[in-house]
C-alpha cells in the first residue's frame, strides 16, 4: 500500500499516522520527492482500512498495490481450482451445465424435467426451495418439503443438486444437498457466509446485484478465509439504467476475474436477462469468452402452458441450447497463453 | 392490474392465462378495441406474480393500478405514522437527530460521545456492535460486547439506542436495544425481516445500494406483514456510475416516498457522502425537503486525531451541523397541501 | 398506444385530453373498466408526447403497443438490411472486421497498419482525425491533414475507410470517406444527425454511454428518417457502477436489438473493456451472439512501444483475434428460426 | 502526477516511458521503495494522458496530484466568479431564479409567462426555442421564430433571457440572447464548447446525464480555455437505475463542485425530477446545500390544462416555491469558513 501525502502535512497528524501504521506492524518506507511525499507499508495490509486513511486531513490518495484478497488471488495460486461435485468437475477446462426449474413445484415436475436435463448433457441440477421474493405475498418457496423433493429428483436421476440458502438456520436441512447457492441479494450476507466458510462442501456464490468484481472476491474471501476453498463464481447480470433486460449481463467480467482468481466462474443468463430468447446466444457467448459453465432455467407445465415466453427454457429449447454450446465450447477463448 | 394483450393471442393460451387468474379468486373484465384487448383484474392483486404474466407470449405489457404494498401504502393510511422510541416520537412533524460513532470502540469512548451528542440535540444514540465489513480481515465490531457498552450508554445519557443487526441468531441480544437498524445489505434478507415482523420494536430499515423505491416498501411490508408497524425508513445513497462521493444521495426520495408511504424517512448524510464536509450541506438540504430526521456519525478520538476528515464529525462539528439544522427547519418543506 | 385513467379522472380535463388527441388525427377507443378507464389510440402515435400524457393528473399511466421507431423497426422490414460499403456488405449474414489506430498520426504508421490489419482479414480500415477528448489539452487530433492520410491509407491498400465525424462543418472534408462515424459523445447531437439523414453515405453509430436501446434506436430513426438507410448500430459498453473495465459490455443488446431492428449491428471491445487483454474474449462473445462484425484498435509502435498493454493490439495479436473470431463464426448464434 | 510502477519493470519500457516524458518538458523525479518504485511528475501535466500511462505492461497506477483543469480550479482562483448577466449578478452569495416554458409556443404565452414568473421574483427568462428531442417526429420546438418570441418577452418584461443552442451554426440567430444554455446531451459536443469559448456571453452549461464531475469541469474548462470565464454550471440529474424519478437529482454535488471550482452553480429541480410535485422540496434543499440559483419550469395553458401535473408548474405554484425559497435562504449552507 502507498499512502500519497498532501505538502506540507501537519507534524503532529503525520505522526499520529505513523506510530498507529507501526502499532499494526507494518514496516514504513517513507519517500520524500519535491512536493510530494510517499508512505511506502511493507507487510500484511489485509486488514489496513483504506476508507479511512484516504479520508485524513493530510492524505492526498492511498493505493492499494496489492490487492486485498488472499486465498481467492490467482497471484498466490496460479493454478486454477477445480472443484470436485460428487464426481463432477467444474473448472480448469472442466465446462458444466447446471439446469433446472426456478421453483420446485411438484414430486412429478422436478422428477421429470431433472431425467430430461440430464438426457440433454446437464451435469448439475438445480431448483429453488427457498425462494427469496419482493413481495412478503409472492410464493416463498416449497422450502423444507422442497428440498426433500430434490432429494428425490437426485435419485431418480443420479443428478448432483443445487439449491439456494436463505438464512443460517436453515442449513441443516442442506446436509445432502451437494452444492449450497448464494443469492445475488445474501452476497454480502456476512453472517452466512463465514457460516459458509466452516463447511467443505461446494458454494456457488452469485454476484450481487451492484457488487464490482472486488466485492464479489471479497465474499468468496469470507468463506475461504473459513477454511472452505470450494468456491463456484456465478456472473448474472448487474443493475444498470438499461431496462430492456432484467440485468445487464457484464460477460467482460468472465476474462477480468479469471486473471484476479483462481476460482472457476459460471454464468446464469436466464436470471441475467429475464428474457427466454436471449438464453442461447448469451449461453453462446459466455462460453465464447471462457466461462466454466452455465446454469439455465428449464421448466415444464404442459397442463397450463404458463410459463411459454417467460425466462425459463423447455426441454426441448435447452436441448437445442446445450448442443449449440457443446459445438462452440472447442472455439472458445482459454485464457492467455 | 391491467393487462393488454397482443393481436391475436393464441386462444389456447389465453384461456390458460384466464384459467389460471380465475383460481386466484380474481375478477376478470375483458375489453376488446380496434386492435388490443385488455384484460382488467380486481380484487387483491398483491400475490400476482407480474413479472410471470409480462413473460406471456400472448401479452403485450402488463400494469399495477394498485401498488404491491398495503400496510407501508399511504393511499390506505393517510395520516403519517408517528414511531415511538421509548418515549421519543419520530415523524408526523417530529424531527430528531440521531447521532454517535460508527463502532463501539471502548466504554470511555462510548460514554463520551453519548453525553456530547446529548448535549448538542442528538435524541437517539447511534453505535455498531456488529459491523458488517466488505473484508473478513477488517475489524468486525466489539458484537455481543458492544451490545454491552451501548447500555451502558443508554444508562449514563438517557438516550434510546439504535444499532445493527447481522443475523437472526443474534437477535437475543437486543432485548434491551431500542431500535434495531437492518444495513443496506440487509434490505433484502427476507428471513431476517419476516423476523423482525414478529417483534413489536422500531425497525430502522437502510435502503438498499441499488434499490428502487418500490423495493425498499416492500421490504418495509415484509416486516409489517408480520405486524410489527413500527418502521422507519432510511435514505442512505445508491451506488451510481459517480465516484467523487461513496453513493449518490437520492434526497428526491423523500417527499416521493412521503406520497406514497406514511412511515417516517430520515436520512444518513454520513454514510451517503463518506465525506464529512458534506454531512453539514446535505443535512440541512435534508431537512429542508422534509425528512423525519437524521442518522450521523460522530467520533471522538483526542489522543490518535486520526478521523479528522474522515466521514464522522468531531463532537463540536456535530454542533454546529444540529445548531444548523434546527434553525432551518422552520422553513422546510411541509408537504402538500 | 394506450391510456390507463385513474378512477373518477377530473371531466373538463379529460375533455381537454381527447380534444387534444382528436386534434392530431387519431382515432380513440374508450373501454370503461369498473374500476379503470382505458383510452385506446388508433393511428400514428409516433408524435404523441408519451412523458406529457403520462404527466397528467388523471392519467395513471401510458404504453406504447408500438415502437416509436418506423424505419428502424423489424416489424415493418423483416429482412435484415445489408449495408453495401463500396462492396464491402455488414450485415444479413454478412460478418466484416473494421480495425485500425485510435488516432492517425502519420502517414508511414496509417499506411503500415492498413498494410498489416487487411492481411489479417480486416475488409474496413479505421482511424480517428478529429478525436473527442475529455480534456480541451489533450491531443484534438490530426483533424484535416488526418483524413487525408487516411485517404492515403485508403489508396495504398484499397480497403473502404471509416472515421469520425465531430461538427456539421466538416463535413464537406469527408465526401470521400466511405463510412462515416458518429461517437458516442454525439449520439443525441440531434442537428448532425439530420444533416447525416441527407447523405446517402453509410454512417455507423455509436451507442451512448448512457443511452437505452430505444434511445439508440431513436438516434438511428433521426438518420433514417431523412431517407437515408444506411445505418451500422455499434455497441460500445455503457456507463455503469462497475470500473474495474472503463464501461460495460452490454452483449445482451445485440440478440435484443436484432428483433428489434433489421439493421446491422457491430460491437467494438476495445473501447468497451479499455483492456487489451479482454479484446480477444470479448471478440469472440460478441460473434458468438451474433453480431454483424468488429472494430477493432490496432497500433504499431515499434520504436516507442509505448502503448504495450493499452486497449490497442498490436498487428500480431489482431491477427490472433481475428483468425480465432473466423473460426468461432460457424457455431454462432444464427438468430431464432 | 505520480506514476508508481510495478516491481521489477522492464527496463525498456522504462526508459521508453522516461524518455517520452522528458519530451514533454516534464520534470522527472525518481523514488525507488523496497517493493515500489515511483516517478513523480513535475511541471504541467494537464496534457499528460493519464489513462495511455496507466495501461503500460510496467504500470501499475498512475494519480493525478493535481486536477487537470486549470481555469475551473478553485485552488487558483479562491474567489468565487460571479457572473454578470446584463446587471444580474449569479454567484458568490447572489443567489438568482430562473424560470420559463420548457418551449416556445406563442408570443402571447411568452410574454405572459415572463411578466407572471418575474413578478414571483425571477432575474432571469428562460424558453426553448432549439428543443433535443429523443423523436424525430416529436415538435422540434419552434427554433429561428422561437427566438424571435423570447426577444419579444424580453422587451416587454426587462428580463434578460437564457435558452439553448444546439449547433454551431445557429450562433448567428444567438447575438441578443442573454445566456446560451448547453444542453445536458451536448455536454461533450466538444466543437461547440470550443466555439463558445470564443464568445464573452455568459454560458449555462447543463451536467451530462452520466458525467462524472471531473468531466464536467473538464467541459467548463473547454470554454474557459478558449477566454470565455463567464460560465454558470448546472444540476440537472444523473441517470441511474431508478426509474421512479426520470433522473437523480445528485445535490451532493453542489458542495462539492463548490470546493472545486469557483464557478457558480444552480440547480433545475424539473427536469432532473419530471415530476412538477418534487419542484420545490427539491428547490428547498438545493437552496439549503448552497447552490447559487435555480432554473424552474413555468407554463400556463388556461385553455387546455393539459400541463397539470406534469414537470411545470403553474405561475401561481411557481410563486409559491420562489416564496419559499427565499424565506429558507437565510438559513442555508454558506460554505466552509
Amino acid at each position: 500500500m502507498v499512502i500519497i501525502l498532501k505538502s506540507n502535512p501537519n507534524q503532529k497528524q503525520l505522526d499520529n499516522l505513523l506510530s498507529w501504521l507501526k502499532s499494526m506492524n507494518l514496516g514504513i518506507h517513507m519517500s520524500e520527492g519535491a512536493n510530494t511525499t510517499l508512505i511506502g507499508l511493507i507487510g500484511d495490509t489485509s486488514g489496513v482500512d483504506m476508507e479511512l486513511i484516504n479520508a485524513l486531513d493530510i492524505v492526498e490518495t492511498v493505493k492499494r498495490i496489492q490487492e486485498p484478497y488472499k486465498n481467492a488471488n490467482r497471484k498466490f495460486h496460479p493454478d486454477p481450482t477445480v472443484v470436485d461435485v460428487a464426481g463432477v468437475k467444474i473448472g480448469g477446462g472442466n465446462f458444466q451445465m447446471i439446469a433446472g426449474p426456478c421453483s420446485v413445484e411438484s414430486k412429478e415436475q422436478i422428477c421429470q424435467v431433472a431425467l430430461s436435463v440430464k438426457e440433454s448433457g446437464a451435469a448439475l441440477y438445480r431448483g429453488g426451495a427457498f425462494k427469496p421474493r419482493t413481495s412478503p405475498y409472492a410464493f416463498q418457496g416449497m422450502r423444507e418439503e422442497g428440498i426433500h423433493l430434490l432429494l428425490e429428483a437426485k435419485k431418480v436421476s443420479g443428478l448432483p443438486i443445487v439449491t439456494e440458502v436463505m438464512d443460517i438456520s436453515h442449513l441443516p436441512l442442506f446436509e445432502d444437498v451437494d452444492v449450497i447457492q448464494v443469492g445475488a441479494r445474501n452476497m454480502q450476507n456476512f453472517e452466512l457466509l463465514k457460516e459458509l466458510g466452516t463447511l467443505r462442501k461446494p458454494i456457488l456464490l452469485k454476484r450481487g446485484l451492484s457488487s464490482t468484481l472486488q466485492e464479489f472476491l471479497m465474499s468468496a474471501e469470507y468463506i475461504m478465509a473459513g477454511g472452505n476453498e470450494n468456491v463456484i463464481l456465478c456472473e448474472r447480470g448487474i443493475r444498470t439504467f438499461e431496462t430492456a433486460t432484467r440485468n445487464t449481463l457484464d460477460l467482460a467480467s468472465i476474462p477480468l476475474l479469471k486473471s484476479m482468481t483462481h476460482l472457476p466462474i459460471i454464468v446464469d443468463p436466464s436470471h441475467a436477462t429475464g428474457i427466454a430468447k436471449l438464453v442461447k446466444p448469451m449461453a453462446l457467448a459466455a462460453a465464447a469468452c471462457g466461462a466454466d459453465g452455465l446454469m439455465i432455467e428449464v421448466h415444464n407445465d404442459p397442463e397450463h402452458a404458463l410459463c411459454d415466453g417467460a425466462q425459463s427454457l423447455t426441454p426441448e429449447a435447452f436441448k437445442d441450447v446445450a448442443d449449440a454450446v457443446r459445438a462452440i465450447l472447442p472455439y472458445s477463448f482459454k485464457g492467455e497463453q
